[in-house]
């Protein structure tokens, strides 16, 4: 157990930044040992790592980090139900649709959705994204379906499937949960990296 | 031809923000037909269509757009040079190798870039990004090497090949730089989205 001045130092941030996380509810207070003194321990360590690891990788602010903390916490919720925490915490901010044309294209995806067989909830933020996404593309100029999300989608499941397996249900939920988290932020981005790379090496004398 | 009133409300955007763009470079200056008053036409409507999709599709603020505009507008860069600019306007602002850890993992990356056989520049942001993910995960107690990355870079690798391949090297150059741009950011987004939805169905019925 260590003061926060020592906390501060291995987690490699300011004593400010370790009390404004406190109050906002992202770090768990210290064990108090005396008036004005606490103790912090290795699940604090654990807990700054997380943050660092969501706001650094994930690009993600503190009141995602803070939705998603909350999820982690709350032992009541299934493995599922966390799941849909963490993709509405990472979902982009979308508008709701506002034309006739997103509601279209919505009700597109909504049906792409369907046929793949996909359990996803109806309010899932995902859903929107890509009726946008798809809106976007043609505003640019293509004649796109849905159907060209297609080949992306079986990639996803492909990964996804891969991803969920390789959790262990045997590991205790605080294990599991942040696992999940971290597997999900971390291995996005680094998909996210790595097909940038391979867009770089596969064009490379094209022209 | 429309004046700036009138493309400001076809592109949904403010006049200031027009005025903005223009001054930034980001949207070119309309065609002038008289003191203080000037017409503008579809380019510009297409690429106010552009930034909106890299703004908020992509997620990218306005120097990043900045930096990819100059690049579409640039005749003389090649594909493959037009993918490097655009994979550094995506790059994560990663910090450089501060400890002897970082610097081990980017060696490891590197390693490991080497034996996917891709072509990459040396000082690609894509690697350090990498590197910080793989200490990240290392320092959330998985005790992982660049190898838990492969079954990543295999599907990033066949996603991106089609990807290149799909754009046909007939079309002219402002056309392809479009398509690679927008296919880049916008299917990034997308694909990501479809994870996070396959996550939520692969884990349910899971607990």
């Amino acid at each position: 157990m260590v003061r926060i001045s020592e906390l501060a130092r291995q987690a490699g941030f300011s004593i400010p930044t370790l009390k404004y996380y406190i109050r906002e509810g992202l770090l768990q207070a210290g064990t108090a040992v005396a008036p004005n003194r606490a103790d912090y321990g290795d699940d604090h360590v654990n807990r700054l790592r997380l943050i660092r690891t969501l706001r650094e990788i994930g690009g993600l602010d503190i009141g995602r980090i803070k939705r998603i903390v909350s999820a982690i916490e709350d032992e009541s919720l299934s493995r599922h139900e966390l799941f849909g925490v963490v993709e509405r915490a990472r979902a982009a901010d979308v508008a709701d649709p506002a034309s006739s044309e997103t509601a279209a294209s919505r009700a597109e995806v909504d049906r792409f959705i369907d046929e793949l067989g996909w359990r996803v909830r109806p309010d899932a933020a995902g859903r929107q994204e890509l009726a946008n996404a798809l809106v976007a593309l043609r505003g640019l100029g293509r004649d796109y379906d849905a159907g060209v999300f297609r080949p992306y989608a079986e990639a996803a499941d492909r990964m996804a499937a891969r991803e969920v397996r390789s959790i262990s249900t045997a590991e205790p939920h605080s294990v599991a949960v942040e696992r999940m988290v971290v597997g999900t932020v971390v291995f996005g981005a680094v998909f996210d990296t790595l097909r940038r790379l391979a867009h770089e090496h596969h064009s490379s004398g094209s022209d």
